[in-house]
C-alpha cells in the first residue's frame, strides 16, 4: 500500500524563504507568520495522512453505488466528510460575514495540495463546494449569500457546477437545459446535466446546484445563457430544509479514475431554481471562479505527481537490484538500492525538480490571486490571469507524466494495484480533462490572454524575468547553471510570442497550431523562474547560517537539474511553434 | 464502445512500396505477393474484428478468476483463441517440420499487431507459446522439440516464461528457484515465480513452461541460471498426457491493465522438470527469443496507439463543438466538428504520424530479422540487434503516450470506461514495463548495443542515413522538409554517440545518465528515416500513376509533419545528454 507524508516542510520553505508571505503587503498576510503556517499545514498533514489517505485505494476499490436514487460514497467517506467539515477546512478562506476564517487563498491552495495528494476523491467533493461559494459569494443577492453561504461554508451543504450536456462541453453556447419563469419569481429548470462531480452524495444534509440554462428567448450563443441556483431539498425562510426539488441523478459514469467522486447525471425535471445575478450573464459568473478553479485543479496535478513521488523514492531506497557501475555501494547487501543506477535516479530528479518547482509556481499563484483580491493589485490579477491556463495545462500534464514516470520507478510492481501507483495515474488523468482541457487552456492563452491589455500583461512577465536576471548578474549562485538557461528558454517563448503576432495575423491557425507548444513553453519558463528563485532563496538561508544545510544545498541542487535537463526543452517546443500551420492543417479530413 | 478496423491497407503500403518483401532475396520472400499478404492480412482482420475486438471490453470488465486453482478466463475467450488455433495463426511462421507454416516473420509481426490492437490480452496468449516455441526450437533437444512442439505450434498446448521471482525481476542473478537432479534424468524444480503471463489459464490442453532456475552449486550471479521446461501435465512417451505436475498458480495479480490475461504467481514444489540447453547457460537461451520478444512487445505499444488513433479519429469527424477560427465549415450543423480545430489536429498529426512511421519501424525490423535468419546475413543481425532496445522502448513509449493523446481527443469522455479509450490507455502502460523496462532497454542500447563489433554496427547504421540522404539529395520531394531535418536529427545522435565515447571512458556514468534519451533520440532518428523512405516510395507511386492519389499524398504530408514537429525533439535529448552525470548525481540518497 501507498503511503504519504504532507511535505510542510518544503511548503514552508515556498512560503516564508521564497514568498515571504508574512511581509507581504496583502491583507491577511501578516497574520501568516512561520508558526502560525506551520499550524495549519500541521493540522492538514494529520488528517490527511491519518485520515483520507487511509480511505485512498478504499474509495477506488469501492467506488460509488447509485440505488433508488441515491449514491453511496465509499465506506468511511461520510466520516472522513465530517472530519473535513468539523476541522473547519471548508471555511478557511471563506468570508468571516458567513463564517468563514477568512485566510488568505495561498493557504487554502497549501492545504488543497496535501488532501488531493492524500484522497483527491475527497477532496474534489470539497473543491466543487469552494468554486460554488465563491460564485455565489460574487454575483448571488444577499438573500442568497444569506440563505446558502453560511451552511455552505461550514460544510453541511455541499455544491455542484452544472455545466455540461451531452451536446456540449467546450462550446457551452450549445446549452439546451431552460429555465421557464414560475409566478413566484422562481424558475423551472428543465433539462440534463452530465459529468457532475458530487451531483448527489450522501456526505451533506443538502447539495446546492449551480445551474447553467437558458431563458425564453435567450440568444442562442453563450450569450444566452443563465446561472441558477437549485437546491436540493428547497430551503424554508427560517434555513431548514423543506420539500425535495425535482433534480436527480440519473445515473453513474463509470470512469478510468477517481472513483471514489461520483460523476453523476443530473436530470432537472422542472426543478425550482433562483437566477443567480444577471439574466443571460451565466458565462461571466463562470469566469468569476474559474481561476481559482483552475488552479486548484493544477494543484490537483502537482498533488498526484508528489504523492506518487514520494512512493517511487521509497521503493528506490528500498528495493535492491544490481550494482552501481562505479562499484558496489551496499557491498553488505545482495544487490545495491536501485536509486545508484543513473537512469533510475535520471527519472526520481525529473519527478522530484517537477513538483517542487510545481509547488513553488502554483503557490506563487496563488499570492497573485490573493494580491488581485486581497490588495486590489489590477497588474497582480492580470498577470493570474495569463498564467492560470499555463498552471493549470502545464502542471496537470506534467503531474501526469510524473504519475507515469514514478510508476516506471516500480517496475512490474507499478502496473499492480497493490502498490497504488497506478491508481495515482489513473486519477491524475483526469486533472488535464476538467475544468476545461488543456486543449482549451492553451487557446485561452495564445487566443485571450496574449492579446489582453493589447499584450501589455505578457510584456510585464517578460519584463519581470529579466529584471530577475539583471539583478542577479554575477550572482555566484546563480551564475552556475540558471541564468543563462533561463535566459535561453525566456528568450525562445519571447520568439514564439513573436511569431504569434507576426503569422497569426495573416492567418489565424499559424497561433492555434502552436498553442499547445506555446502553453508548454511557457510553463518551463515558469518553472525556472521558480528554479532560479528559489535557488537564491535557499542561498540565502545558506548565508544567513540556516541549520538545516542538507535541505538548502538538496534545493540548488535539484534546481540546476530542472536548468540543465528541462529547461532544454523550449528549443523543441519553438521549432515545433514556428513549423507554422500548413503541416498541421494540410491534410483534408476525409484523408486522415 | 470503441471499433477496429485492420490497417491492411496502410500494411500492404509498407510491405510492398517500401520494404519490397516480394523482391526481397531472403528464403520464403518469394511467396509474399501483395495477392497472398493481402489474403493473409484480410483473414487476420476478420478474426480481430469480428471475434477478439468485440472480447476485448469483456475481458476487462470480467478479468481472469481463480478458483481451486483453476483459472477462468473472461466469457468467449475459450471460444476465440479455438479460432486463432484452428485458424493457424499460432503457426504462421513456425518450422513445417514441426508442423508450422513457415512464412516470414515480418508477417507474423504484422498479423500480431493486427490481434494486439484488437485484444491484447488474448494477443499475449498467444505470443507467450511463440517465444516459448522459439527457445525450444534453438536450445531444445530434438526429443524435447519432437515432444513439445507439434502441440505448441498447433495451439493445442501454450508456452510460458517464469523468469522474475519477488525479489529479482531485472537482476536475474538472484534467482532462488532450485532445480535438483533426480535419478531418472530429470529435475526437482522448487521456488516462487511472478508475474507470469498465461501462467494457468482454461484455453490449452497442456503449459509448457520454460523456467530458469539453479544448479546445486551454480555461481552465484546470472552465469549460474540454467533453462528448464516443466509442462503442467506430464507427457507420455505417446505424446498423451500423464499426471499433474507439482506446479500450480497460487493467485493472480490485480493490475492496472490486460484483465483478460491472467497474471499468475507460479509455485513450483518440486515439479518434474528437464534441463534445455546447457547447465547455467539460461540466460544465453533467453536471449535467443528476447529480440523476437521485444519486437513484438514494440508491436504492442504501437497496436494500441493504432486503435487509440482510430477512435480518436472517429470521435473528432462525428462531435461538433465550436467553429473554424477561419470560418464555419459546416454551416448547416450546430457546430463544426472538431477536427476543423488546429489544436485538435495538431494532437491527430501526432497520433497518426506515430502510428504510420511506427508501422514501417516495426516491420522493416522484422525484415531484419527474417533476413538474419533466413538469409544468414550477420550485418542485418546485428542491425536489428542494435536497434531492439530502440523499437521496444521508443514504440511503447510513444504508444503510450499516442493512447494518452488520443484519451484527450475525446475530452471528458475518453475518461469513461464506455468510450473504450481509457482502457487502451491501460492496457498500453505495460508494454514500457515487462521484456526488460524501458529504462533497461536504454542501458542495453547503451551499455552493450553501441560498443558491439567495435562500434561498426552503430556506424553502419549512420552509414546508411548518411547513404540515403546522399542517394537523394535534389529529389524534388525529399529537398522539400525531409532531408534537412533528418540530416540535422542524424548529428545530433552522432554527436551523442560521440559525447558517451569521449566522457562515458572517465566516468560510466555520463553515459548511463543520458542513455534513456539517447534510445528516444536514436528512435526519433529511425522515425525520421522511416518517412524519408515512405515519402520515397509514395512519389514512386505516384509518378507510376498509383490511382489512389490520396493516400499517397496524405503519406508525403504525414511524414512532413513528422519531420517538422516532432524530429526538433532530438536538439532537447542531445542537451540533456550533453548535460552528462553531474546534475543527476549530485544529490546524496539521503537527500532526495
Amino acid at each position: 500500500m501507498p503511503s504519504y507524508t504532507a511535505p510542510t516542510k518544503d511548503m514552508q520553505f515556498v512560503l516564508h524563504d521564497l514568498l515571504k508571505v508574512g511581509e507581504a503587503d496583502i491583507r491577511g498576510y501578516d497574520e501568516m507568520d512561520r508558526d502560525t503556517t506551520q499550524a495549519i499545514l500541521e493540522e492538514a498533514a494529520k488528517l490527511a495522512e491519518n485520515v483520507l489517505q487511509p480511505l485512498n485505494a478504499v474509495g477506488d476499490e469501492q467506488g460509488c453505488k447509485l440505488e433508488n436514487g441515491v449514491v453511496r460514497t465509499p465506506d468511511g467517506f461520510r466520516e472522513a466528510y465530517a472530519q473535513l467539515r468539523d476541522g473547519g477546512w471548508l471555511s478557511l478562506d471563506a468570508d468571516p460575514e458567513y463564517g468563514g476564517q477568512g485566510m488568505p487563498y495561498v493557504m487554502e491552495t497549501a492545504a488543497g495540495e496535501i488532501f488531493a495528494s492524500a484522497n483527491i476523491s475527497m477532496a474534489i467533493y470539497k473543491g466543487l463546494t469552494h468554486g460554488a461559494v465563491s460564485a455565489l459569494s460574487v454575483h448571488g443577492s444577499d438573500a442568497q449569500k444569506a440563505m446558502y453561504l453560511p451552511r455552505m461554508i461550514e460544510g453541511t451543504w455541499s455544491g455542484t457546477m452544472n455545466l455540461t450536456e451531452p451536446q456540449c462541453g467546450t462550446d457551452l453556447g450549445l446549452i439546451r437545459t431552460k429555465a421557464v419563469p414560475n409566478d413566484d419569481g422562481s424558475y423551472a429548470i428543465t433539462g440534463q446535466k452530465i459529468w457532475i462531480s458530487g451531483g448527489e452524495q450522501d456526505l451533506t444534509e443538502n447539495i446546492i446546484h449551480l445551474v447553467l440554462a437558458k431563458l425564453p428567448g435567450a440568444p442562442d450563443s453563450t450569450k444566452g445563457i443563465s446561472l441558477f441556483v437549485v437546491p436540493k431539498f428547497l430551503v424554508n425562510e427560517d434555513g431548514s430544509l423543506g420539500d425535495r426539488n425535482a433534480v436527480s441523478c440519473g445515473g453513474l459514469e463509470k470512469k478510468m479514475g477517481i472513483h471514489g467522486n461520483a460523476t453523476c447525471v443530473m436530470n432537472y425535471d422542472g426543478a425550482k431554481g433562483w437566477l443567480v445575478g444577471e439574466p443571460n450573464k451565466g458565462m461571466r459568473a463562470m469566469f468569476t471562479m474559474m481561476n481559482e478553479a483552475r488552479l486548484a485543479v493544477a494543484v490537483q496535478g502537482l498533488a498526484l505527481g508528489e504523492v506518487a513521488y514520494q512512493n517511487a523514492l521509497g521503493f528506490a531506497l528500498d528495493r535492491v537490484q544490481g550494482r552501481a557501475a562505479t562499484g558496489a555501494e551496499a557491498p553488505e547487501r545482495p544487490a545495491d538500492p536501485i536509486i545508484v543506477h543513473p537512469d533510475v535516479r535520471r527519472n526520481l530528479m525529473d519527478q522530484k525538480a517537477f513538483v517542487e518547482g510545481a509547488r513553488a509556481f502554483s503557490l506563487w499563484g496563488a499570492t497573485l490571486l490573493d494580491r488581485g483580491h486581497r490588495a486590489g493589485d489590477r497588474e497582480a490579477e492580470d498577470m493570474i490571469s495569463l498564467l492560470i491556463p499555463v498552471l493549470k495545462g502545464f502542471l496537470t500534464d506534467k503531474g501526469f507524466e510524473t504519475t507515469v514516470n514514478a510508476q516506471q520507478t516500480l517496475g512490474g510492481s507499478g502496473f499492480t494495484r497493490e502498490w497504488g501507483l497506478e491508481q495515482f495515474v489513473r486519477d491524475a488523468r483526469i486533472a488535464m480533462i476538467y475544468e476545461g482541457t488543456n486543449g482549451i487552456q492553451s487557446l485561452d492563452l495564445v487566443g485571450r490572454k496574449l492579446p489582453m491589455n493589447g499584450g501589455k500583461t505578457v510584456m510585464a512577465f517578460f519584463e519581470m524575468v529579466k529584471g530577475f536576471i539583471k539583478e542577479n548578474e554575477g550572482d555566484a549562485t546563480l551564475s552556475q547553471g540558471f541564468l543563462d538557461p533561463l535566459k535561453a528558454a525566456s528568450k525562445d517563448l519571447q520568439t514564439a510570442a513573436m511569431y504569434f503576432m507576426a503569422e497569426g495575423m495573416k492567418n489565424p491557425n499559424n497561433a492555434l497550431a502552436g498553442s499547445y507548444d506555446f502553453m508548454t513553453l511557457f510553463g518551463h519558463v515558469c518553472m525556472g523562474l521558480m528554479w532560479a528563485r528559489m535557488a537564491k532563496a535557499a542561498q540565502a538561508a545558506l548565508d544567513a547560517g540556516a541549520s538545516d544545510r542538507d535541505f538548502y544545498e538538496a534545493k540548488i541542487a535539484t534546481g540546476r537539474y530542472y536548468m540543465a535537463r528541462q529547461l532544454p526543452a523550449t528549443a523543441t517546443h519553438l521549432a515545433r511553434i514556428q513549423s507554422g500551420a500548413e503541416p498541421v492543417m494540410a491534410l483534408d479530413a476525409a484523408n486522415f
